[in-house]
C-alpha cells in the first residue's frame, strides 16, 4: 500500500473518527457501506473521504461499497491500535483516577503500565489493576520500563518539572490534561503532544449557545 | 463592530485558544504583543490571525501591537464568558465527579446549577457546593430552572433516553462525554453538541507515536 509522504493533520485527526464510526456500524450489524452513506453519516463529502483514504493508498471498494470490518481493520493497523504503546499516568487525583478507571487504553492502542502520585497515602492503592507508585520512583521505573507515553493529570505548577524529568527519562509523547502548554517550553520535533483542553471545548459550546442564530 | 454573517467553525474553535493564550500572556506580565509574536507563540500565520479577527470587525492595534488585556476582554465578550450559562451535569460517577470538582465552569462562561445521578446513595451529597439530585427530579428541575447546557457523563446505554428527556425539557446544548453520538439521533439545527471524544484524542497520539518519522 503506497502511503503518501505528507499527510495533513486534519486527515490524521479523521482516522480515529473513521475507526470509531466503523465500530458503531459493526455494532449495528452493518457489514457493507457505500461511500455515499459513509459520507452522509460522518458529515464529510465523498471527495474528502476519498482524499483521506488515498493518502494511505486507498481502500478497496467491492461492488457497492466498503466492507466495514476490513476497512476498520486497515485503519486500525495504520493507527497502530494493536501496538499497545506502554503508557504511564501521572497524577491520581479526581481526573487521573477517572481516566484510569473508565478509559479503555487498550482500545486506543495503549497499555497503562504505571500510575504515579505525590500523595504518600495513595501508594500501592490499585486502580484498574495498576498499583499507584510514589513520584520518587518515577525515574527508576522509566529507565527500567521505557514507557513511551505519559498522561499528565497534574496541576499546572508542577507540570514543567515533571515534563522535564519525563523527557530526560526518554518519554517522547504526552497526553496532556494539565493547564500547561508543553509545546511552549519543549519546542522540539522529537516530542509529540496531544493536548486535551477541556476549557476550550466548553468555551466553544458557550460561544455557540450565546451566538445562536434564532 | 461589524461581525461577518458567516464565521467558519475553525475560526470559532480558535477563539477559546486566543482567549487562553492571552490569559497566559497576562499571567506572564506581558501587556502588549505584536501580531508577529502572537503568531509565533500560537503557531498560526499572521494572516490567519488577521482573518480571524476581521470576522469580528478586527481589533485595534496601537503602535507596535495589541493590548493583551483589551484583546482578551473583547474576545471574552464575543464568546460570552460573562453570561454564565446555566448548566447541569448528568452522571456523578468518576468522570462526572472529576469534572464537577476540578473544572472551572465559571471561567468557561457557565454556571453549574445541578448534578443528577441514578444512584440513590449519592442523593444530597455535595460536589463543589452543588447537591446531587435523583434522576427522577430531572424534569421538574429543568422546567423550573431552564438550564441551557447539559454535561453528559453517563454510560452509552442510557444516553439516548436521557438526551430525549433533556430535549423535551428544553435543553438545547450538550457537552458530551458519553460514547454516544447525539448528532446521529437528534439531527436538528436547534441542538448544539460539543463532543469530547477522548478516545479519538489518544488514538491520534498513538498514530503519531507509531508513525513517527525518525
Amino acid at each position: 500500500m503506497a502511503v503518501k509522504d505528507y499527510i495533513s493533520n486534519s486527515t490524521i485527526r479523521r482516522l480515529p473518527r473513521y475507526y470509531r464510526f466503523l465500530d458503531e456500524l459493526k455494532k449495528e450489524g452493518i457489514y457493507k457501506i457505500s461511500s455515499a452513506e459513509l459520507s452522509r453519516r460522518m458529515k464529510l463529502t465523498s471527495s474528502q473521504i476519498r482524499q483521506d483514504f488515498n493518502c494511505y493508498g486507498g481502500f478497496g471498494q467491492q461492488g457497492y461499497g466498503y466492507n466495514v470490518e476490513d476497512l476498520r481493520r486497515e485503519i486500525g493497523a495504520i493507527i497502530g491500535v494493536e501496538k499497545k504503546i506502554k503508557t504511564i499516568l501521572i497524577g491520581a487525583g479526581n481526573l487521573g483516577r477517572a481516566i484510569a478507571v473508565n478509559f479503555d487504553f487498550e482500545s486506543s492502542g495503549c497499555k497503562l503500565a504505571g500510575i504515579f502520585d505525590v500523595d504518600l497515602n495513595l501508594e500501592n492503592t490499585q486502580i484498574s489493576g495498576v498499583a499507584i507508585k510514589q513520584m520518587t520512583k518515577l525515574e527508576e521505573f522509566c529507565r527500567a520500563e521505557n514507557p513511551e507515553i505519559a498522561v499528565l493529570c497534574i496541576p499546572e505548577e508542577s507540570a514543567a518539572e515533571v515534563c522535564e524529568t519525563l523527557i530526560n527519562c526518554g518519554v517522547r509523547a504526552f497526553w496532556n490534561f494539565a493547564h500547561y502548554d508543553i509545546n511552549l517550553d519543549f519546542d522540539s520535533n522529537d516530542i509529540i503532544v496531544e493536548n486535551v483542553h477541556m476549557g476550550d471545548s466548553l468555551l466553544t459550546l458557550a460561544y455557540n449557545v450565546n451566538n445562536k442564530k434564532t
